[in-house]
């Protein structure tokens, strides 16, 4: 890795940044020695997660909130996961058009990241990204999802604010999804409140908010939003900076980086030790036997093959 | 594994088999055995995978069709995945309200799962499932799925037959998540087909399919359904019945099937080797190190640590 590339990325290229991003996406050879090698100057970003169904106008939000980040000089990094598009990939223009206020300012950078194939390996993937821009000089990570589905739920884990973004017409699958929704969100916005169902929507989250296992002293706010309006933008950006301070306050902030670092740890680990175990000669033996017991079985059969030494 | 156990599976006793799918939700410390007991008695079940939006009308379709398979003859199980509950799982009661009707129905077997806090095993869990049906005698198993996300497209990935459900109001999201969805689909169903937009979205759909690689001969329908009113579900029915008889004889059943081993004969292995690897000596060590280096760095010294004699 050559120092002369960490140091552009650390000194806000963003040329470089660009390019070290599709080198982790793709997961080009030599983009684990570099985020390896800018590990040091990651750490002091915000990291802060949006998820919600599909047109709950998250991205209306995000494009707001982050007028408010400027305003207070924050240097903003957005992340756009998409896991619906395991198969093709590909970034999602149509967030960059919607964005394009900020696509000029320097201070913002955009990413959209599709799963590309790689399954299980997107929430991974976004936050090496995460890992980049915080690198670069980002002080404000966001971390927005295409829908409320597992892989959104696993990126979520790996921010330090979630923020849940409901419609009042959300009510209806509310009841099918509260036990996760309820669980990972720090604050919530209900989002075109001037909709009929918006009270409605406030009183169940409020409901089944008091059934949450608190987090320490936080207290979950639900807050009524109009994004497309701009009305409650600032109550809600005022909830977020809360969390923040309370997160800094109370340790969590540390706390949740270094859950993060050890789930990336048992990661690292898995795949180098799958990288050994599937050998040519095993993976052969894998074809040569498939169909002929369990699963279970076979896998039992092909690590022992491999162990004969008792190891 | 008592063999009376397989046994009254194998001989269609509901509540062993109610059971059993307990003990597999679980992890229960036996359901490996039990599965690896009655997997000879599976292979044969047709496994169809039902993905689309919340709101499209997912569970009155399975409903519908569950109607003709039973005409048909056919046992019918239902498995109902909700990635989007990790936290506390639990299963939705309000699906098998709806399907009241076949509820009473000895020859339908209705199963919800959500993901209990395990990340990513619920794919695999729900095949589990599956194989449990499979081996108590259940000719068709129905993988119904809430949304659209990463999760729901692994559950499809270990299906015959994968069905996509939208309806008209879907036209704006399909744009985000077209690599996806037209990849995985067999067949599409525009359900509520009534409403504006379906024309549009139907020749939305075409066009997109035109750019597909086709699997062998299948070109992949589009049926345009109400199920609410019972129209267009006989097209339907037939046209997943002409995927199953197209499968069954091209032999992509059977390939689909191993490529389902494979994968799970894999993460078996991975399960094995990270079982064997996480001693209480190497989890200490993690802890101890965690944040003095990179994650990559440390998942090397870890990995080195326990292999001093260079294996």
């Amino acid at each position: 890795m050559s120092d002369s590339r960490v140091a552009n990325i650390v000194d806000g290229s963003a040329r470089t940044l660009a390019h070290a991003i599709s080198q982790v996406e793709n997961d080009a050879p030599d983009a684990e020695s570099l985020l390896e090698a800018i590990y040091s100057h990651t750490g002091s970003a915000y990291r802060l997660g949006i998820t919600g169904p599909p047109g709950a106008g998250k991205s209306t939000l995000v494009n707001e909130l982050t007028i408010r980040y400027r305003q207070a000089d924050e240097k903003v990094g957005i992340i756009t996961v998409d896991p619906s598009s395991p198969f093709s990939g590909g970034a999602i223009l149509g967030d960059r058009l919607r964005m394009g206020r900020h696509y000029l300012d320097d201070q913002v950078f955009i990413r959209s990241m599709a799963t590309r194939g790689n399954h299980g390996g997107l929430a991974r993937r976004s936050q090496e990204v995460g890992d980049l821009l915080d690198a670069a000089g980002f002080t404000i990570i966001i971390f927005e999802t295409v829908g409320v589905g597992q892989a959104e739920l696993d990126v979520m884990q790996a921010v330090d604010t979630t923020l849940v973004v409901l419609v009042p017409e959300s009510g209806d699958d509310i009841q099918l999804m509260k036990a996760g929704i309820i669980e990972i969100a720090d604050v919530f916005a209900i989002n075109k409140a001037d909709r009929d169902g918006a009270g409605q929507l406030h009183h169940l989250i409020d409901q089944m908010l008091t059934h949450k296992e608190p987090a320490g002293a936080w207290q979950t706010p639900v807050v009524e939003t109009s994004a497309a309006r701009g009305e409650g933008i600032d109550d809600l950006y005022q909830q977020l900076q809360r969390h923040h301070n309370f997160l800094s306050e109370s340790g969590g902030k540390e706390h949740k980086r270094l859950d993060r670092e050890k789930l990336r740890v048992q990661d690292q680990v898995a795949s180098v030790l799958a990288g050994r175990f599937w050998t040519p000669e095993r993976r052969i033996m894998l074809d040569s036997l498939l169909g002929s017991a369990s699963p279970y079985q076979l896998a039992r059969d092909i690590v022992m093959a491999g162990t004969v030494d008792g190891k």
